[in-house]
């Protein structure tokens, strides 16, 4: 193993909505003060995400709750160091083994939600790049228990959109209550969580309506198996070529786009009996559900925020299977705060990974 | 079994937002003219329901389709007379059956819907005092397949409100993912379809914290079960007061109250991965619901409208057991003009059954 | 529509264990004898099952109820007749219309397990080519509403397979528990089930572990997506076999296979928690459960017997998306004793359809 | 908290049928050699199940992996404690707190049944008084995250059988598919296993029919809510009994009682679509499932083994809330020989707890 340096390069968020700033000698976490079920990890890889963003900005409900903190929260790299008096048991980590690192940092393994496997929800909860030191930066003190073990067959630049994009709509996935054939129908699919999504819902046997705009758009969401097309930017009526286009309705939406306005469209244009997924988008919005429509048509709305480290797990063995593959593009640690610029005026195509 | 007459006494509508009129030479449908799958009732008891007032004033978004029609869709009577060719095969209704009446008077027994089980939803249902004439009358003409068997320990009138009220939250309560010994929060629970959703949610295993207003309220719920009550009117912090009651929050809310805003409180108050459960009061409402709480929270927002011909036997099963005991006030068929006047102004304790 | 003939070709079982006997005058349904819900069918094919040479041979626990029949249960054809008085409305079947004949011919629509869409444990229910006349002859009397109706881009043949066989599977696979990139084992992949449900498997995600015998069946199965296999007769260790090449041991299974050992070698390959799925063979055998194991394990064991109307229209529209393709030879309506014959000395490869 | 002592007394398995050994001068672990997810519990009681005998006899396929070791695995004491290094965050266990030993000792937290919540199918399940040093003494060494939290209300001798015999059918009931006012027939309802699952079957609004023998075991039965009883050494045919007391057949069956023929009898009796749950018994018996049994039923048949860490929680939370009320006697350390010989000659009332 490589020998550990005292400073690093880190992205750092020092006040809020202002631009992160980019340290050379910021402080490498000392090995020797690692805990029993800490590790250091050497990053390759960092995804970057709408939420990076939101964490920079402080401008959700929730702001990050101490400044300065460095961003991130996707990322693969290389265990260097794990703490002393760690039980370094067969099926633990180990020091060498290639780990991702998610949204989710740590969790208190006792509450009521982490002992049903709810762990997303356990209220002690902690995440990179938001309340505790995130992804871009070379070296990140991280829990062992909870990063998720890359398969040999992915390379980390292509394992890293799964971590969280991937985990993200998998877990959505779950909560369809659909049968292979049914129609599934998803709004927002040519970006970095819908690509994805279009990709899982086929191989449960999904038929898969892509809604998004513009030809690239189209072209990448028909290669990945869709089977029909909706340009919402060219149609006068989406509710009725929803419905058109699916045989009379999907049975499940799963939204992969911001804003209020495609779960309220795809109240109206599920069958009845179906069932309206948001895949945890981090959204400030509220969505107008009409009684009549909701409660009349007997549908399920259903909430999904991240994933355990067992949806992680379950993603990165699909990626491995060949089954999901994400599409990205890499830059460069020095990039994040272009990225962002980007990101913000909807230039982004696909997910863009760091190499660090 | 009796002769039957060739008039009868009926209420029906006229004119939209007009009072109801009561006619005494009402036809009583032509017994030769029932068809292989249709029966005649003769009625003992109907139930007056909100709905009721709903389809005299076409307030919906959908009205009734046509004009007049007979009023009312719950009720209990026997059969006086079967459709030439109809196979009486064992299991079947036959004359001299007592028989209920529900909310949806047939379906079409073909369709994506019916086949599963989900008749509620199938597209060609007929309702009764709405889509067809109901159960404001004496003799009422009626699909054998459809009406739901009594069985004889209940009396008509004990047995009229679990048509609908019952019905509706019985199903409701299907949905909730609580094991026994979990919280459930029942806003509206001194009402109608509350009082009944006190007992079957307790039949269940859960802890009900009733949640209304007033001491006969208070104590009509507690009698019936609840663990806990909750004055609406009496608390400045609907949310902290729920949390405190139910140790931290009940895991499932079903809402048995007009409005969009104990909905929008219950979303608050849940548990994370909770349940709010919409059990078909027909408004015209419009819930507000932000990302950050449902998304965030992973919470269940399902939508249960009316009930299956299946969850109606179950129900009334219940009911003979003594599981769940309606309370209720009887009055007269000339009374529904003034019962609509108290039902609009919230005089109505419980439920009303009309003695026909 | 053909006028109809007075008689037709036919093959009825007359005495049990002897060889069926084929009539060229056999008199056809008087089309003026329908019931309100019955229709006469004139049939283009018909599936040979090794269940038509049970009930043909009498040796199940319970016989055909009486002598002579016909036999065959699986079949498509086109009504030529409907009964009088039936209402021939929207969604309903029609003269002209194709459908489909399954081993269940009709059932009551009144019991509490078809209130459930559980028709199949319908304690009335009737079956073809067993408890009523089946379908190797030219017409058959049937019910309207239990027919499926066939899909226009499948051809007659096409679909007769998966009317029975294909029915059987698919509604057994619904019990598996597994995710998608989980593995099953399907012992018998290369039979009549086995070949319908690798495909049906590879649809809803999983990776498929073919369990047959033989280098034709090798390749028929590799083609239709298993992605291991293995020949029972050429393994000294089925279970370690099957745990070295599923990483471990799948989590489900599903014996398409004949007698009890491939159950019992199921319940120790399987991982724990996992599911073993028994799809209705017919099979007179007595399954060795040793509580230490499938208990110990908490195994499930699933009983899955025929399928419903629902589940019979999903599978078709399936194969009408082309996800699963039956395969199968054509012989004529004289060769069904020869085919018996075949079947029994375990000759048959995929499935054989009559051509009538 | 008293001072640690050096020694104390336990009782130890030296030889495999053999009887135990009760020493007054057993080591006690050495509270300084605590690992950082360890902590010493001065026992209060220990209740002694058929499953102690088993170990102690060495008679089931496994056998206990070294000898000698203290026996018994059900417990309840206080944390005296814990090891250093341990972080004794807020819901961790801490010094003083009252918490119960269960069949499971602890687990790794890690492997795919870990994170799925299926804890009890790990394969680095260490086990009480089997693979590790049972609850058969004063002080025991054991897993800080995975002893269970005893709830004030309940005396420590109260809470004892909830720990693995109240567990176990908890557990198991969790695996009905059945609705509110359904029956469940519970062969052995008198027994240990028995007598909580009527009461918890109850709680979750079952109908109950108690099967076992003599005129205690009756009245206990009833007493707890049964509401219905069969003497099954006076019955000719349990099945046409079963049957007629249950309105045709339960639809669930949950067998509290050794051997095979319980469960075999109740593949008869169970209705279509049943569920069979075998909770746990440990018996070395072979189940005889004949298909045209359980595969023409449509039954499912459920293994569930021990209970996990949440299971726990939940059934001492229902018996907290007075739910569940477990009847036992008491006695000392040095009767354990005398009661292994009374469980083996069937003439043990409920449980025994030991107060130590």
């Amino acid at each position: 193993m490589s020998q550990i340096p005292a400073t690093q390069r880190a992205v750092s968020v020092h006040a809020f909505g202002e631009p992160t700033k980019l340290s050379n000698d910021h402080p490498v976490p000392d090995p020797s003060s690692l805990g029993p079920n800490e590790c250091l990890v050497k990053l390759e890889t960092a995804g970057v995400c709408q939420s990076d963003l939101h964490a920079r900005n402080g401008d959700w409900l929730l702001k990050p709750p101490r400044l300065p903190f460095i961003g991130g929260h996707e990322g693969v790299g290389k265990v260097v160091a794990i703490g002393k008096g760690a039980l370094v048991e067969e099926g633990g980590v180990k020091v060498g083994d290639r780990v991702g690192l998610k949204w989710i940092a740590t969790v208190c393994n006792k509450c009521e939600f982490c002992r049903k496997g709810n762990e997303s929800s356990c209220p002690k909860r902690l995440t990179n790049g938001f309340s505790t030191d995130g992804t871009f930066c070379e070296y990140i003190r991280t829990w062992t228990d909870y990063v998720t073990p890359i398969p040999d067959v992915l390379s980390s630049a292509a394992a890293t959109p799964l971590l969280c994009a991937g985990l993200t709509v998998y877990k959505g996935l779950k909560h369809a209550n659909s049968l292979p054939g049914e129609w599934i129908a998803i709004p927002g699919a040519g970006g970095g969580l819908g690509h994805l999504a279009i990709q899982l819902a086929r191989n449960m046997g999904l038929r898969v309506l892509a809604i998004d705009s513009g030809e690239d758009k189209r072209k990448l969401c028909m290669s990945l198996g869709a089977e029909q097309w909706l340009d919402f930017a060219e149609t006068s009526n989406i509710v009725a070529d929803v419905q058109r286009l699916t045989n009379g309705g999907p049975r499940t939406a799963l939204v992969a786009a911001g804003g209020a306005k495609p779960y309220e469209q795809a109240l109206i244009y599920l069958k009845p009996t179906g069932t309206l997924i948001a895949a945890g988008l981090g959204s400030d919005a509220v969505m107008q559900a009409p009684f009549m429509v909701w409660v009349g048509k007997e549908l399920k709305l259903v909430g999904s925020a991240l994933g355990s480290r067992q949806d992680a797990i379950e993603v990165l063995d699909l990626a491995a299977q060949g089954k999901v593959v994400a599409h990205y593009t890499t830059r460069k640690l020095e990039d994040v705060e272009s990225i962002f610029t980007e990101l913000a005026q909807g230039k982004v195509t696909g997910r863009v990974v760091l190499e660090i």
